[in-house]
């Protein structure tokens, strides 16, 4: 009687104030670092072991028995042996029967096998309840105490009963439980821990790409050419002048690139007449690294802005500085205040101050705890609006800075473009669509087919 | 007896493995993308229509019955269609009694409906158990899977177990589910997601408000006077100048405006004696939108940091650089190190970096995930020991800043003050009060008060 | 049955859709306001009081009875009364048998007596069962509703049942229940709303001494010297010039220091052949306080950054700018472009940039709400490899900034060397040292340490 109603009221035993005995199989390094934990959250821990002499690294509090007799103590059996060794589980299939066994193991390698360790274990056993967790958590993190890294514990099996038994478990270790929900997750959370950030790697591969490509076209332009016909050694802009052109260029591209496929999705629910038809893979991959992409682009955006404050700083600005002053003197000409130009420098200036302020505000709503506090309008409002606003606000930032060397024809060395100007065909082209997706003849039928309605429903997949 | 464990223990079925059948009245968007989501959670799905002829929009695992025969397959029933069309189930009321009814509409406008839709439905069916929940999510969210804004669904019903079963559904589905309580929140519930930023909104126009004047006032002071007596066009001004005139004058306005309820409730709770009667309600909304007013006078603090930042790059501050130089040179006259100004300079430098070094750390702590990681004691800490640090920081920042001109007749223009004089009124006003407060005489009685003491306990309301 | 209902089965009471009813005992002021919110989110609240009167200040819903005519009507009884009173109790032990007692009380100071106050209430009372909640949440937040700070609720307790309820009711409250296990753990809750950031401490005092003793150094060296040897009176030096000497030295030693534990770490792992044996524990504690390490020093480098960017803003600069180009003027000498001097004046500020760029990285991801958002891997990741290349890039951008001093002997006023020579000690030998730990013949065995092998497995603990 006190087995069922364990089973069925794993949160409040009615007959006694002890938590459960939880069995452990295996005393390697998560298996010890494991039971530790659970020992001071109160559990009682029993060890599986092939052999049942006491070792010193084991928690004092816990006993060690055969593999058999410790299953026979315990409702759930934490299996903390490697996908290897499983097969000499299968003479213990019947003690295992009705248990619960909680398969905590990973890999070495992404998809290392076809099926999942879990979904392995669930056929070597078909009649035990087979449930994946505690392969997030690390044994160090378990030892140590300090979890500044993630709490969140996966948690998945076909059994809804024996689930929540381990997702008890988990809360009471401190830790956060995930529902992922049947076994078929397992291989995504065998494969969670291997992960480095799988999310960032095209956004950080395509910067990287058009970094390299922006970083030798200056290089090419504003050294190599400077060399050869002015003779001038201006090696040195290798430090700060060429990145600081080529961050500008690469966050404006990659913040236009933020919304592209939010355009390109328009116009294919427009082409089609139907929400209901799965953009191409493409397109649905790119706009599910939006954030990352954005996120990006505003970190260049602030290397820019840093790159540019200090500009002061460098001696070779310095030494212009001095350089235009005395030729004043020397020529005994003070020039007046061109009004123009100081229209011009100051408005590119606070356009590009007002830009980089709505991208600062866009990243940090982009903070997990705080888009958790928003509610769908909000977010909709902050990241479409006021994000084609920054982008309308930094691309400006680009025109009035560039505006007056588009006809000059010493900006085209080598009959080359200044990369300025590379860089706002993308902005431009999204602006421009953009422009006339809110005209309200394209607008209407786009805000109706996004609310269900379809051209020609038969046609509909 | 299947049914009745289904009840009893919705977390923990002992007899089956399979999560229960959900059903859902109404085939319409929302309807789907909730289907959709359900059926990949491993629920089964079955839905209520008038036509029972199977649309090929309807998720491919989903039943489609009549309403009547699909409400009798599942405890849990999803209505999805809208208020407008409720009365229809009426006719089902004794299939339905007894049934948990998931209210998941919206409405267009805040409070559209003297009831909330929820208690509408709950007074039309009163043998039902009605639960409001779902409608802070939105169906592309759910279809998309990419949920980057808020995963919370705000769950409320006056049926403690029918609301438990639908927090087990939301948790199935990888949201978050919020108990706001019993029905009566639902009016609450149904208006969030019609919500922009409501905490903002005062905030908001107050910043634009005045920002609106000041600006207007430097226009008027810098650009039109000048251009009037002095027949210089400094229209340019607009860019970059007045702006970062006006900046720091709102910024530190709507820093002094944070502290200022905190003032104005000691005061009231001194004169009257006790804590226990409620503040005038202007005081109480003041107080609930302190943290917003913060924020907003961060970013413009931060704006005018960055404004000052660029100053040295603006075409006018090098024109004006030059010429001090070339008159100099030309005067044959070397100024000498005027080491007070060297002094003057320096520490209201020193001054607005500190105290927008300790901005940013209150605006860090007020992040939701920060906050929550610090207890009270460390919270008011910050918010208030460092929080009041800032303020005269800054207040002493614009002080050492305009000193020197407080006397000079050339600052008043048409006798009107320069404005960073008007920014100082509220400050230090604040800061004088605060001052007053924290003498012994005063701060006793205050303390006492504020831990549950009353001067006269009879009159209290 | 009723009563035995509610105790199995909190979550899903089966008879009635009532929440169950609150006992609270005393009518003091975080009594009231736990009882108004209690009403408020649907409980029947019952106070147990030595006067029955009803006094106005105790919410209208609530009734007023005696202490044992009150304790026989709920199940839960909040002790809000003061540890002092505790023993009152003792009679009313019969009725309390078997009931969950809620103790949410506080001390004045840490550690006040030997035994927690919840512990205490369980050895008076051994016949209920008491549970340690609600002592973090203050009563003017529960009043205000303003929730800003902390939500968490520590919950601790023997009986694994009675803290499940008094979880129930800390969520109904909208607050956030946190199991922090049996009752042993109450001291450390009821100290937990007493500390004022112990994490922070040692961090904090170690910066203060390291800036105190480095800013007088500075004023030794750059005030007070040039006043004696050269008769300057730069004493405005210390608004800003010192501090921006005295911020990256302190940011880089601590950043280095971040750094050094894991060094020592890994040699005595080296030196032990084991794991398993603790470390010492100033080690210990150095590792658990090396965040706090980290994010002082990003604020040290930020506050450095600052100070930099607004070096062109001084009246002081200005003036030596000036003093700069009319003695080029008058001398009739314009000095020509000097390439390495170029060359170096980039290349540390872009060292220092992009150092301070990931710096600011590792401060965004140590955000806990993005930190749980990584896993493990990813967080290493960042924290140390990343980590390892902003301390790289730091140390670089101070030794080309000082590169060229080290030789000359104006750079050792009084034969001390300058400060940020002595800043380069601490992060050089880090950097040494790891340097050396990467090569495969020291890393190989240190990874298999790390895994759980051991050199000599007898000798262990």
């Amino acid at each position: 009687m006190n087995k069922n109603s364990s089973n069925i009221m794993a949160l409040a035993p009615n007959t006694s104030n002890k938590r459960e005995t939880v069995c452990i199989f295996g005393t390697g390094d998560f298996g010890r670092a494991l039971g530790h934990k659970m020992i001071q959250s109160g559990y009682p821990v029993v060890y599986g072991s092939r052999s049942t002499q006491i070792s010193n690294l084991i928690p004092k509090d816990a006993e060690v028995l055969s593999h058999a007799e410790a299953a026979q103590k315990a409702a759930i059996i934490i299996i903390a042996i490697q996908r290897q060794h499983y097969n000499f589980l299968i003479p213990l299939a019947e003690i295992l029967r009705g248990k619960v066994l909680v398969d905590i193991s990973n890999n070495l390698k992404l998809n290392q096998y076809p099926e999942s360790n879990a979904e392995y274990l669930a056929q070597l056993l078909p009649g035990s309840k087979v449930v994946k967790a505690f392969n997030t958590v690390s044994a160090w993190a378990l030892q140590s105490g300090t979890l500044d890294a993630s709490r969140q514990v996966f948690v998945c099996g076909d059994d809804v009963e024996a689930k929540q038994m381990v997702m008890n478990i988990v809360h009471a270790l401190s830790l956060t439980p995930l529902d992922k929900g049947s076994l078929l997750a397992a291989q995504e959370i065998e494969n969670y821990p291997l992960q480095l950030f799988p999310m960032w790697k095209f956004p950080i591969f395509l910067s990287l790409g058009l970094t390299a490509f922006f970083f030798f076209y200056c290089l090419a332009l504003d050294v190599i050419y400077t060399y050869i016909y002015e003779k001038n050694n201006f090696s040195f802009f290798i430090a700060i002048t060429i990145p600081n052109r080529v961050c500008p260029v690469v966050a404006l591209i990659l913040l236009a690139l933020v919304y592209l496929p939010g355009i390109f999705a328009a116009i294919i629910q427009l082409y089609r007449g139907t929400k209901y038809r799965r953009f191409p893979d493409w397109l649905d991959k790119w706009m599910l690294c939006r954030k990352q992409l954005g996120l990006i682009a505003l970190a260049f955006a602030s290397l820019h802005v840093v790159f540019t404050l200090v500009t002061p700083l460098r001696a070779f600005v310095s030494w212009r500085t001095s350089k235009g002053i005395i030729s004043q003197v020397l020529n005994n000409k003070t020039e007046p205040l061109n009004s123009t130009n100081a229209w011009i420098s100051d408005s590119y200036l606070a356009l590009g101050i007002l830009g980089f302020f709505l991208f600062v505000l866009l990243g940090i709503t982009s903070l997990p705890s705080v888009s958790n506090n928003v509610n769908w309008r909000e977010f909709r409002f902050v990241q479409s609006k006021l994000g084609y606003l920054a982008l309308i606000l930094c691309t400006a930032h680009t025109l009035v800075y560039g505006g007056k060397w588009f006809l000059s024809p010493s900006a085209y060395k080598w009959y080359l473009p200044n990369i300025y100007m590379l860089s706002l065909v993308v902005p431009c082209a999204v602006l421009v669509v953009k422009f006339v997706l809110i005209f309200p003849c394209v607008d209407k039928p786009l805000t109706q087919i996004r609310q269900g309605w379809e051209r020609n429903p038969k046609h509909s997949e």
